[in-house]
This record gives structure tokens, C-alpha cells and sequence, in this order.
């Protein structure tokens, strides 16, 4: 059992309807310790890759965004969800349905910021129904950039964006899968890596 | 002039309707070594302060947030805006003015993340009205938790926000502040610190 997924047993709780919340440690609270080491696993895990650029989407892939690109020293993007008067720049822009708030989301990158040349490490907090992952692609792929891969700190194995992912082709890694869960008893199963 | 000052001139853009642009470093695409100065310079401007977590609000507060956060080992908590499905949590709730957005948002965090024990440092990427700030300040207060001090990356030095915070006694450090800034030639005048 890796780090994260002690983690995950020590402070995870399993909610009805599929909800692993893990706010205290990844997503609303933040351990910083934490996110070193999953940027530490990404580094290892992609090793093999050369990338200029970390994706992300706002808020919770920041910080993890952030140490993985400390590590390489390169810069991180962000996409943002809707729109805003600061940014009137052209722009890439891509819809992902979110389940949790129930509609199509327009993500964006402004233009300067994806550019042909780049090789593009996406990385997230969570991977579900890939909504998300599949936006971000979109991005880079409107852009003409490269995409090297996908790192996930968190994967739920038993809803179908990781599976589709690796299905067409993405170099995709998963720091913990989490392939079942039961909200009456907290038992979390992960899938052996 | 110090580093950030240097880094606004060489790549901020000066916008007309009082807007300068940093979103080539700052807060859309990320300049992570500008990141770990800035935290560094926070280090050091709060160094006779004991915090034992650093709170911003989402989104582009982060990034600043997890390198100061880093090299003082605590954890962040990031302010959240609306209301999402997952957080069902008891919160502590502030009102802040989006001028950008002309309206307000609510923004909160879950209370157990901010206790009456906690000794806290604020930081964000920009303080113009300071609406953000006075919300986040509003949190901590209805925590019962201990504000040590406010670390922004650029103040608008001609906006209200700095001027009402320092006269409302708080402890703020601003790396860079504009005192005033000119859309026809680019001008941007730093305030001597």
C-alpha cells in the first residue's frame, strides 16, 4: 500500500453516493507534505517522458500542479471554468459535464499559454467519470500541443473515465485507484498496481 | 526594486479600466520559481510571526499559498466560492464583492478547518478593494482563530483595500504595490517600500 492510499484509509471517509471525501488533506484542506510526495510519484512515474508545461483545471489540481512542476521546473497552466472580464484573450475552450454540479462547464485556456511546441503533462486531483481529463485533452489537442500523459493522485476505479482513457491510447497513472468503497462500513478496496 | 517589481515590468500588461494583466505568471499560467520567491519573501517578511496554517481562497491564491505553506511545514486552506454537492460540512460563510464579477459571492470554509487555536497567515495574489480579504479576515473571526498577518503578491495601491486593512490594524505585507499605472505607455509606478 502506497502513501497516498494510507492516507486515503487514515483520513478518507466514504459518503453515500459514491462521495470519497477527501477535503481534509487534498481538496479544501491541504497537505503540503503530501503534495511534495505525489509530485515526488509523478516524477518517478514519468520519468521515461519529457514535458515543458504541467495542465491543470482550478482549484483542487493547483497544488498538485505545482510541486510535479517545481520538480521539472517548468511552468503550470491552469484552465479556468467560465469566463472572466480579465481575460479577453482568444482562447481555447472545451465543455465538461460535471455530476457534482449537474451541467456542461466551459473550460478555457487563453492561447499564449498552449502552444504547438508544448509537450503537456495534465494532471488532477480526482479521476471519475473523466469529464474533466477529457476536457483538458481537448485543450491540448486544439492547441496542436503534445500530450505526454495523465497523472491522477486519486482514481475511482469503478466509474469509466480511467478505463476510457487508457482505451484510446493515454499514457495514464493513477497514484491510487480506488476500485470499491462502502459508505456503512468505510471499507475502501484499491486496486493492486 | 525587488524581484516581483521586475517580473510586473518585464511581462505584466497594463489594461485600460485599471487592469494589469499577470496572467502569463501569475495567475493563469504559473511562473513556479516566481512562486517559491514569493513564498520565500513571505518567509522572510513574516518571520517574527507563528502561523500554523495558511488560508487563501481559490483559485489563483493557491500556487502562493502552497510554497510559503511549504517551507513553514502547515497546511492550507483554500476559501471556497458557492456551494458544491460534496461539502456538506458545517461552514463558517463571509460575503465578498466581486468587482470583476459585479456581484457577491459567498465564499466559506468547512469548519473544522478553521479552529479557535489556529494561529493564521492569509495570503492572496492581488488585494485591490479588498473584498476578498475582509471575507477571509470574517472567517477567521468567526473561527475564533488568531489572524497573524495578511501576504499579498501585488496590492493596487490606488484601490482601498491596503489603505482600510492597515488602518483596521492588520499586519499586511505586500510584495509589490502600484501606486498607479498607465494603459497608453505601459507605465507602472511602484510604491518605494
Amino acid at each position: 500500500m502506497n502513501f497516498l492510499e494510507q492516507k486515503i484509509l487514515a483520513d478518507g471517509v466514504v459518503k453515500p453516493g459514491n462521495v470519497l471525501k477527501v477535503d481534509s488533506f487534498l481538496n479544501h484542506q491541504i497537505d503540503i507534505r503530501l503534495m511534495q510526495k505525489i509530485g515526488e510519484e509523478f516524477k518517478r512515474r514519468f520519468a521515461d517522458v519529457q514535458f515543458n508545461k504541467v495542465l491543470t483545471i482550478e482549484a483542487s489540481g493547483i497544488a498538485i500542479a505545482a510541486f510535479i512542476a517545481y520538480l521539472n521546473d517548468v511552468p503550470v497552466v491552469f484552465a479556468k471554468k467560465g469566463q472572466t472580464v480579465n481575460s479577453t484573450d482568444d482562447k481555447y475552450v472545451a465543455k465538461a459535464y460535471s455530476f457534482t454540479h449537474k451541467k456542461f462547464n466551459d473550460i478555457f485556456v487563453s492561447r499564449p499559454y498552449l502552444k504547438p511546441t508544448d509537450k503537456i503533462l495534465i494532471v488532477d486531483d480526482f479521476l471519475a467519470d473523466g469529464e474533466a481529463s477529457k476536457a483538458l485533452i481537448d485543450l491540448v489537442k486544439q492547441a496542436g500541443a503534445e500530450l505526454v500523459g495523465v497523472g491522477i493522485a486519486i482514481e475511482k476505479g469503478m466509474q469509466p473515465g480511467g478505463a476510457k482513457l487508457r482505451a484510446a491510447g493515454v499514457r495514464l497513472e493513477s497514484i491510487a485507484i480506488v476500485d470499491s468503497m462502502d459508505p456503512e462500513t468505510g471499507f475502501i478496496k484499491f486496486r493492486e498496481q
